[in-house]
C-alpha cells in the first residue's frame, strides 16, 4: 500500500426531496448571489428550476443564470459565464445538472477569480490558487464531480480535452437526489454505466500498487453499477438501484477506492477524450468503446489482476473471459463497444493518433502508448 | 437506500514516516501551542515522542505534556486535561496514540471550550458547540477514531461509559503510519480485529435500510480483517498486511459504509460497554465475546443477511454456519469467545444487566434489549 493523502471535505445531500435544500445551504455559507449554472432548458419543463429559485428566493438569495452548458463542454461557454460571474459580482456557483455541468462550473469558480484566461490552468500554465464556492444539484449520476476536485472541459478551437484539479475546486456542498434521474435516457443511462466503470477500474488495472482492499471496494462499485444498471433498464423507476447506482458513481471517484494505490494512468479516458474532442461522441459511449480493445490489448500485463476481475464480477475463470463478458454486456445494455457504432472509420484514424499525441503527454502515458500501440488499439475498436 | 448526509473533512496522512509531517501540519492550520495527549511512556522508549517534538520544534510549536492516558479512558483524565489545557492557554490538541488517547482528545478539545463540566456534553445536556482543533497520530488501528467524531469515555464513579459526537470533534488532519504499529501486541491485534468486525456488523446485521453495496462494501472491510490479522499473525512486520488492516480500520466507521444505511443499533457496543465499564476488559475482547452470542441470539430476526454474510465472508451456506466460523475464527487467533475468559462468572451478571439499563436506555435499545432478553445473551456467553 503506497503512502497517501486523503481529503474531501464536500458534503454530500442524499436523497429524494433534498434540492429543496439548496436555498438554505447557500445561507449557511453566507451567499447572497449566485451564478445558477445549467444544460439545456429542461429543467425549467420538469419543475427542478422552480423548486430551486423559489428555494433561493425563500432565503433571500439572489441569482443569475447561465444555461446552455452541452455534454463535453466547452471552453467558449466557460469564458462567457466567467464574464458574467464577475459582471455580477456572484459570491458562488450552484450547478445544477450532470457532470458536464458540474465540471464547467468548478472552472467557471476558478476562472473567475483568476487573473489570465481559465485556459491557462488547464493548460497548467498557473496553477488554481483559489475558486469560488461551488454546490451542485446532480440530475445525472456518472462523473463523479460532485464529490471530487476535477473539471474536464473542451477547448473546440484547440481540440484539446484537458482537466483541472486542486483542493479549492471541491464542491462545498452536492445534493444528489436520485428521483431526479429517474427522467435520464436509456441511452445516457447505459453511457454514464461505462463511464463509471472506467473511472473503477483505470487504476484497478493499471496502478503499480493496488492494495487488495482497493481492489474489493472496487469490484462492489461495479458489481453494483452491473446489478442496478440491469434493475433500472428492467424498471426506471426503481428508486433503490437508481439509489445505489448514484452512490457507486460517486464513490468510483471520490478518492476513497484509489487511497493507496500508485503507478496508475488513465488510458481508457486519454484516448476516449480525443474521440469525444473531435467527434463531439458522448464521454461514457466512448469508454464503452475503448475499454474492450484497451484491455484485449493491456491484460498480458498485469494478469493475475484481469483473472481476478474476471472471478470477482463475472463468476468466470480467464482474463479473456472475463472481458468478453463485459464487452457482451456493453452490448447487452446497448451501450457501443465500436468505433463504427459512433460513425468513426479506418479513416479518421489518422486524426485521432494525431489528437492522441498531445493527450499522451497530457496525460503522462506517451512512452507506453506510441502511435503503434493507439494504431493498434484503435483498429482493434473498429 | 435512505436519504444521508455525508461530511468528513478529516485529512488522513498515510504511510511511511508521516509522523515527522506533524509540526509542519500544525503550523499550516497556523497553531503555535499545543496540547500533546498520550498513553503510557512507550511513546518516550520508542522515539516516537523525539520524532514529534522535534518536529514541533522545527516548527517553533510550543507543547505542553498529558500523558496517562488509559485504556477505556477515564473522565478524571480528561477533566485533569481540560484544566491543564485551560492554563496554558493551548489551541489545540494533538493526540499520539490509540482510539483511547483520540477520544480522550475529543472529549478535551470539547471540554476545554464547554463553560460547564464535560460529562454534560456525554449525558446530553448540553450540545458540543466548539472545540478545539484536534491532530492526531495514530499508533493502533481499531477504533476509526482518526477519521470521525466520535469520542467514548468512562465516568468511574458512575460506571457509565458513554459517547460524544459533533461536527466540532472531527479530528483536522490524522497521521497513520502502520509501521508504527508493528510493535502492537498480539492481543491488542487480535482485539482491534475483533473492535472493527464489530463496527463492521452492526449497521450491517441491524439496519433496517441496508443497500446492497453498502453490504458489499462492509464485507470488504471483514475479509480485509481477516485476512490482514491472519498475515500479521504469521509475520508482524508484514506493512502491506498491517497497511491494509489499518486503512480497514478507518473505512469501518468513518461514515462511507453507513451512508444510505437506516434503523439501525449498536448492541454489541451497549453489551461491551457495560463489560468495560464495569470490569475494565479490552474493548475489543468484550467484543469478541458479546458478538457470537449476540449472533445466535439475533439472527433470526434477519436470516437473509446472515446468510450472506455467511457466503460472502466465509464461503460457507447457512447463518448458523457463518456465526460458528467467525467465532472459531475469533478462538484461533485468540481473542476471547467466552465471558469466563474475561473472567466474568455467572455470579457477576446481576451487575452487568444492571448497569446495562442505562446503557440501553442511552444507546435507545431498552425497547428490544429488555433485562430478559440481556440475560440470555450473556448467558450464552458463559
Amino acid at each position: 500500500m503506497d503512502n497517501f493523502s486523503f481529503y474531501n471535505p464536500t458534503r454530500i445531500e442524499f436523497g429524494k426531496g433534498k434540492e429543496q435544500l439548496a436555498g438554505q445551504i447557500l445561507a449557511e455559507h453566507g451567499i447572497k448571489k449566485v451564478l445558477l449554472t445549467y444544460g439545456s432548458e429542461r429543467i425549467k419543463r420538469d419543475g427542478l428550476f422552480a423548486t430551486i429559485s423559489k428555494s433561493l428566493d425563500k432565503h433571500g438569495i439572489a441569482f443569475v443564470e447561465c444555461g446552455g452548458i452541452v455534454s463535453n463542454p466547452l471552453l467558449s461557454k466557460v469564458r462567457e459565464a466567467i464574464t458574467v460571474a464577475r459582471e455580477h459580482k456572484v459570491e458562488a456557483v450552484l450547478a445544477v445538472g450532470g457532470g458536464s455541468v458540474l465540471d464547467s462550473s468548478k472552472a467557471i469558480a476558478a476562472g473567475t477569480l483568476y487573473q489570465g484566461d481559465v485556459w491557462d490552468l488547464f493548460l497548467r500554465k498557473a496553477p488554481v490558487e483559489a475558486a469560488l464556492p461551488v454546490f451542485a444539484v446532480l440530475t445525472l449520476a456518472a462523473t463523479g464531480s460532485e464529490m471530487n476536485a476535477g473539471a474536464v472541459v473542451t477547448n473546440e478551437v484547440t481540440k484539446e480535452k484537458f482537466a483541472i484539479q486542486s483542493p479549492h475546486t471541491f464542491p462545498k456542498v452536492s445534493i444528489v437526489n436520485p428521483a431526479l434521474m429517474q427522467t435520464v435516457s436509456r441511452d445516457y443511462l447505459v453511457y454514464s454505466a461505462a463511464d463509471i466503470i472506467a473511472h473503477s477500474i483505470e487504476g484497478y488495472f493499471t496502478a503499480t500498487v493496488q492494495p487488495k482492499i482497493q481492489s474489493r471496494l472496487v469490484e462492489s462499485v461495479i458489481n453494483t453499477v452491473i446489478e442496478t444498471t440491469d434493475a433500472l433498464l428492467a424498471d426506471p423507476l426503481d428508486y433503490n438501484a437508481r439509489a445505489e447506482f448514484a452512490w457507486a458513481a460517486t464513490l468510483a471517484l471520490n478518492g476513497v477506492t484509489y487511497a493507496g494505490t500508485a503507478g496508475f494512468g488513465y488510458p481508457n479516458h486519454m484516448i476516449e477524450h480525443s474521440l469525444s474532442a473531435l467527434f463531439n461522441v458522448p464521454h461514457g459511449a466512448g469508454l464503452s468503446v475503448v475499454m474492450p480493445a484497451w484491455m484485449k490489448w493491456y491484460h498480458g500485463r498485469n494478469p493475475s489482476q484481469f483473472e481476478r476481475f474476471a472471478k470477482q464480477v463475472f463468476g468466470l475463470a480467464t482474463a479473456e473471459q472475463g472481458i468478453a463478458a463485459l464487452e457482451q454486456w456493453f452490448d447487452k445494455i446497448g451501450t457501443p463497444t465500436r468505433l463504427s457504432q459512433l460513425g468513426i472509420t479506418a479513416a479518421d484514424l489518422p486524426a485521432i493518433l494525431d489528437n492522441l499525441q498531445g493527450n499522451a503527454q497530457w496525460f503522462g502515458l506517451a512512452e507506453i502508448y506510441t502511435q503503434d500501440v493507439l494504431a493498434e488499439i484503435l483498429k482493434a475498436a473498429l
